[in-house]
């Protein structure tokens, strides 16, 4: 017993050094949504598509991260490449809301300050993540929603566009859809049936997170919310403890349901299991993704991190994009189960 | 040892019985804010209205309580009362941004079905917890911010006021302090400081917990912010995890610096030290507000109730405006230390 307990200091004092040392093993991990996706309803093109995007967001990362840089700005250079394309719903390929417009949001977390950032609700940033990380960093406060979000980014010089910079036809058409889908039958939103083409994923938020040389975690996550969304509905993305989250321990980034996210706290949760009760994060994300929401219904999936380096990235719905890098700079990407 | 485990086995389902049973006992509890409170720099006057004011807000929700009401109802029918008070920093009385606006935040938790409601940012609505619960009901989201949020409220009839309904010239000299102090000395928000004078706490959010006779716990949290905060900026108060969180286990409802309640997702802390690690909840509150908070300087209170009809009310500041009440209907109301 007085054995066990003495390497069992011996371990924590090991495992501490190695945490801040910099000698951390480097890790990205990255999601861009989950929902019904089938490989019958995906092109070859498509896939490749995602596939390569994917890959280029985590080697975006790797880059910094092999150099020495920092997991903030490891997760943010991921993240805006993921805003950039039109593949994934944050940024350009952002969903339309009830009323027809975009609306974004975003929010990043730096494990070892606890430091965190969010936007709410804004139609004329480009990049979300951005204007998030600059909350965080040149405000005391964490979120800032509409209006008030947009003057700030102004103020700040990050690059602002028309909001019709996130005009695609292809979520304008799923906009149609769900309309019709009203139409025909008045109900609560049902998103994974809203993309019955399965391309995009109905939920197809973005998240990264990162573990740095130095052993500094940091998650963010950036979305355009729910197609046909009511105006001023905010998802779990721009919630510290529901869709992003990072402490010393643990960082996660979640992608589906945002309203049960928020009500479980599925972010925080994970990391609280990891910190309070010394589950693996495996068995933290999976408990809460496979049998917590799943039960209640809550569909979705999350990318969760380690202060070790393990990650773990369950969902449970039919497929999430999905993928993580490692100090060997290969990246690793899967879409479906 | 297995006669432990046994009576263990045994304490569990008495109380189980007891927490479902229409046996439960009834509480409510409150809070008015934390800050700089002191007695020296109270008038009796003051001090006499903060007194009647809390209690007559833990009566209102009692008498529905003890009449076998829902503590959802307990909890709306007590923020309400506050909320209609120029005493706290909540509707009626909510604190001006540093455009001189009003924004308000509220939010609500049913802990039996962990369904929740919340509006931030909005400034024509009289009583947001109102607001809060009609989202909880009426729609398939949690969080509604500002024009979207006022937009449902209107059109589920929920009373609209004027803007200018929530002028009090005591909240207009706050934040022309708030403004001189800026002049003087450029520098991050001090929220303790604003407010030299000590009456109103510069976190003067409103909470109210209740545990009803089914056992459902509620929780809910209402405000008006910080005095001087940047437009769009949004508190922990509407978040659900960080200023609000029930579940079957445990109440919590937070007043202090919002962002540090964020970044902390205290509500939900406490409930998990209790869910996940088996903590009382005054071990679980005290240790989230007087070591995690206060070792980081995150100044504030909670309220915390856990099934079982234990309560705490602890807060690193100099005082908090609280109370509660239980099965024999007597208020108990503590101000200072």
């Amino acid at each position: 017993m007085v054995v066990a307990v003495f390497l069992g200091l011996l371990g924590l004092g090991a495992a501490r050094a190695q945490d801040s040392s910099p000698s951390s093993p480097i890790v990205m991990v990255v999601h861009g949504g989950a929902g019904t996706i089938l490989k019958r309803n995906m092109t070859p093109e498509l896939e490749a598509s995602y596939q390569e995007k994917l890959s280029e967001g985590l080697l975006a990362g790797y880059r910094i991260l092999a150099a020495g840089g920092s997991s903030v700005d490891a997760v943010v250079a991921t993240i805006r490449i993921f805003e950039d394309s039109p593949l994934f719903n944050a940024g350009k390929g952002a969903v339309f809301t009830a009323e027809g417009k975009n609306e974004l949001d975003a929010s990043i977390m730096v494990g070892s300050t606890r430091q965190a950032g969010a936007v709410a609700g804004v139609t004329g940033i480009k990049n979300p993540i951005t204007a998030a990380r600059a909350v965080m960093e040149a405000t005391p406060h964490v979120l800032l929603a509409g209006k008030g979000a947009e003057l700030f980014a102004a103020e700040q010089g990050i690059e602002l566009v028309d909001p019709s910079y996130f005009f695609t036809q292809r979520r304008w058409d799923a906009l149609e859809r769900a309309r019709e889908a009203e139409r025909v039958e008045v109900r609560e939103a049902e998103p994974e049936k809203e993309n019955p083409k399965g391309s995009g994923g109905a939920f197809g938020t973005v998240g990264a997170l990162a573990l740095d040389r130095e052993g500094v975690l940091t998650a963010g996550t950036s979305t355009g919310g729910m197609t046909n969304k009511r105006h001023g509905r905010v998802g779990d993305s721009p919630i510290i403890g529901a869709g992003t989250y990072a402490n010393e321990h643990c960082a996660a980034s979640g992608t589906g349901h945002g309203e049960f996210f928020i009500r479980w706290a599925v972010s925080y949760d994970i990391c609280a299991r990891v910190e309070l009760q010394g589950m693996a994060i495996d068995e933290a994300a999976e408990l809460v993704i496979n049998q917590e929401l799943k039960q209640v219904g809550g569909s979705g999936g999350v990318i969760a991190l380690d202060n070790k380096g393990n990650l773990s990235m369950p969902f449970n719905t039919e497929g999430m994009y999905r993928g993580y890098i490692r100090d060997n700079g290969k990246p690793v990407v899967q879409i479906y189960k």
